[in-house]
């Protein structure tokens, strides 16, 4: 056995920044960068190891649903430390069952079992497999503007660009477009003529060519996150829903984003009355202090599996430490009746963004529900042209990496995805650091009006 | 919003096997059951609601290495919950950074760089999409008794009967036999002579017939786990690492259940000296504390990924809380000199099943190494004719499934696969609690003798 050196000088940011560079492999990028480095996080903002404070307008990845390090979670995690950390997913465990029984009072009330996954991706999986067992179909039928995971099948399912990146894709996948009102599909005007926007009839038309018969699900997320937070309008998902329903095809609501909160609602779904046959989250459900994820079902395919094995599993299925996190995460949620504070700070967000796009030209939409919302940029508002390409990386993406830059200088942390800024603080954002936060990208906007 | 109620009955056992039964989603398995409720557990032992004690021979999920609650990584974890429970991947963080070099001590001297995932399927589907962009190649080579996880590119790697259920594998999986001594390849009888138990000739014979410069990556368990507990002969790793280095086709070590002192050493490819090109593991990091997997990669692969991005990424990756814990764990082993409590109770272990063997007709096969251990069950040890077949279940798998009852009466939790059970308890039991298991081990084996 080597000798382990006895102590690291964790303590020193160059360090951290050395082994990270060199050791650590970070997501989605090129490696050897030196970070910053993050030493403490509390309620809306986090801060590094020089001192500086950062207002979290991202909730990170869109996961701090309730800000940083709240009292009432990393009490719940210390609690199930001391008790039980781990144990396997077929014993009984009273966080597992609770955390169980809560779901079935927020989901919509046909839905009644989860399985517990430690994140999206995994959930994705499991509701993607599942709905090909239960229907005996193999068609999967996805969007382009959305974000599923990263593994072999969710990337397949992905329609961002980064689903270019598979090299070996999941077969079964068909794409459907999206109702992006801002930008409808080729050649169309008009939302209310615009078979895409309305959900059903482009589902209708696709579904002629590729045979009813042949697709197991649809899956998207009912408000796009990660590709430029696109609410549907009125009307669409349960146009989605009736149509699947006609087929016998299952709906898959992707919530892993759109979840917990973030537009208001415990989901997305609530705010047009549909309920999907199955439902997955993560994110949110504990806002990522262990990771957690899930896949519910309605009590229908519950029940058809009462005879039959679950096809899918995993090591931390159910986590003990994970579901508690959970189970804390949706009491202080209720407690704190988070969902009313978010929709509140969500129109004051959106008036106070209408302001904003007086005084700035490249402001050409703001969108968004609750607290889960975006500005897109453009160079023209008449013609719609993008501040810059779609998918725009590196030198083409300037304008928006120089505000992000830009942003982060002045304490405001903020992300962006082609010519869109995603703003999602954390529900429970006070008044005052909303304003706060609103005041820098007033004077980041200026940036983009000088790019146009 | 609605009304959450306020309190559950929680430390009511029969409310928690009611929600499980018909609100929580078990793997692999038909729901609806009523399971034993698991009110804590310490050091080798867990017990339920009703008292009962059981000395874990499986290590739960072949994960909990230090055995439960061990007082340093739960210390760990309420502290570093009281830090900082989340921070997005992208950024610096002590905990990250102590991890990535601890990791780099701890695994073979070319692999320098980890990317941390939540489980053992996460990191596979890394290995393998990183191995199809950095060879440019797509095929991937894996063996029959193998698992490798639950999402879509892992479920169609895994060899067992597990990956009839994908219903649409990953393309590009070409099957490889294993270096099985107990039962060569049809037609063979000597293992010197055998070149599946070889390896380099088996797979330099696939490889002609598919054409080395289309195939990216062969995956293994370098000591089978789930499938039966399959150690190679020595040679073998050898012989696949050479092979694979002559065509620039590289080697991933599936060390999710092999790993972290399982076998008696960091990881099992350590007792041939080989190195592979990519090395994954989850479980034994951590005990399973928190979930946590990783992707090792060697500094040639790192520097590649300088000026690439890494095809992948993760909300939990990187996760703090989980990192915490990895830590600790690997403190916890260096400090307890674990990996050579685990070699000393491996040979007592296998020296006692010896002993059984010659009172207990049923027993073909004892194998294992170090606390990765296997007893293969036959009727009949001159034709070696399999006491259950192949993935039996059910009623077909009585004489299986009447041990493991036998056994948990009697306070001793075992699993089993076809006709094997494993034997992988943690690596820090005492000798006391090793031999008093087998002592139930040798009641159990009664049933086996009968069922011939
Ligand atoms: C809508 C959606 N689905 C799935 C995922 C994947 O989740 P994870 O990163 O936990 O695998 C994400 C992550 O951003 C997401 O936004
Ligand atoms: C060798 C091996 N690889 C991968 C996995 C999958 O790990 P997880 O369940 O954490 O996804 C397992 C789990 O048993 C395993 O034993």
């Amino acid at each position: 056995m080597n000798e382990l050196p006895n102590m690291f000088p964790t303590d020193d940011p160059d360090w951290v920044k050395d082994m990270h560079a060199d050791h650590y492999l970070q997501s989605w990028s090129p490696q050897g960068n030196r970070p910053r480095v993050i030493t403490g996080a509390q309620g809306s903002w986090f801060w590094d190891s020089d001192g500086k404070r950062y207002l979290d307008f991202q909730s990170q990845l869109v996961n701090a649903n309730l800000g940083h390090q709240h009292p009432k979670i990393v009490q719940a995690i210390k609690d199930q430390a001391d008790k039980l950390c781990y144990i396997g997913p077929a014993m009984g465990s009273d966080v597992r069952s609770e955390l169980a029984a809560l779901m079935v009072d927020i989901t919509p009330s046909d839905i009644t079992s989860t399985f517990f996954t430690t994140g999206g991706a995994a959930a994705n999986e499991m509701a993607v497999r599942l709905a090909r067992h239960y229907t005996g179909r193999h068609k999967i039928i996805a969007r382009y503007r959305s974000y599923h995971g990263a593994t072999g099948g969710t990337l397949s399912l992905t329609g961002d660009p980064r689903h270019h990146l598979t090299r070996a894709d999941m077969p079964g996948v068909v794409r459907m477009l999206d109702p992006y009102l801002y930008r409808l599909p080729t050649g169309h005007t008009d939302p209310a003529n615009c078979p895409v926007a309305k959900g059903g009839p482009h589902l209708e038309e696709l579904l002629m060519y590729e045979d009813p018969n042949t697709v197991a699900a649809v899956i998207l997320e009912p408000v796009v996150g990660t590709n430029g937070i696109i609410v549907p309008p009125d009307g669409y998902m349960q146009s989605i829903r009736e149509t699947c329903s006609k087929y016998g095809i299952l709906l898959i609501a992707d919530e892993v984003m759109a979840g917990f909160g973030r537009t208001g609602k415990w989901f997305a779904v609530d705010h047009w009355g549909v309920t999907p046959d199955i439902l997955t989250s993560a994110k949110g459900i504990n806002s990522g202090y262990v990771p957690l994820g899930t896949m519910s079902v309605t009590t229908e395919i519950h029940d058809w599996l009462r005879t039959r094995a679950l096809p899918g599993g995993l090591t931390y299925a159910g986590h003990p430490l994970a579901c508690a996190s959970g189970v804390a995460a949706i009491r202080a949620m209720q407690d704190e009746d988070t969902l009313t504070h978010a929709t509140k700070m969500g129109h004051l967000l959106r008036a106070e963004l209408s302001k904003l796009a007086e005084r700035h030209p490249s402001v050409g939409d703001i969108r968004g529900l609750g607290m889960f919302n975006g500005i897109e940029l453009v160079k023209d508002r008449t013609t719609k042209e993008p501040l810059v390409p779609f998918a725009a990386k590196g030198e083409a993406a300037k304008p928006m990496s120089d505000m992000m830059a830009f942003a982060m200088n002045e304490g405001l942390y903020l992300s962006f995805f082609s010519n869109v800024i995603r703003l999602t603080p954390p529900l429970n954002i006070s008044e005052e650091d909303l304003l706060h936060g609103l005041s820098i990208l007033d004077r980041t906007l200026e940036i983009a009006d000088a790019a146009r």
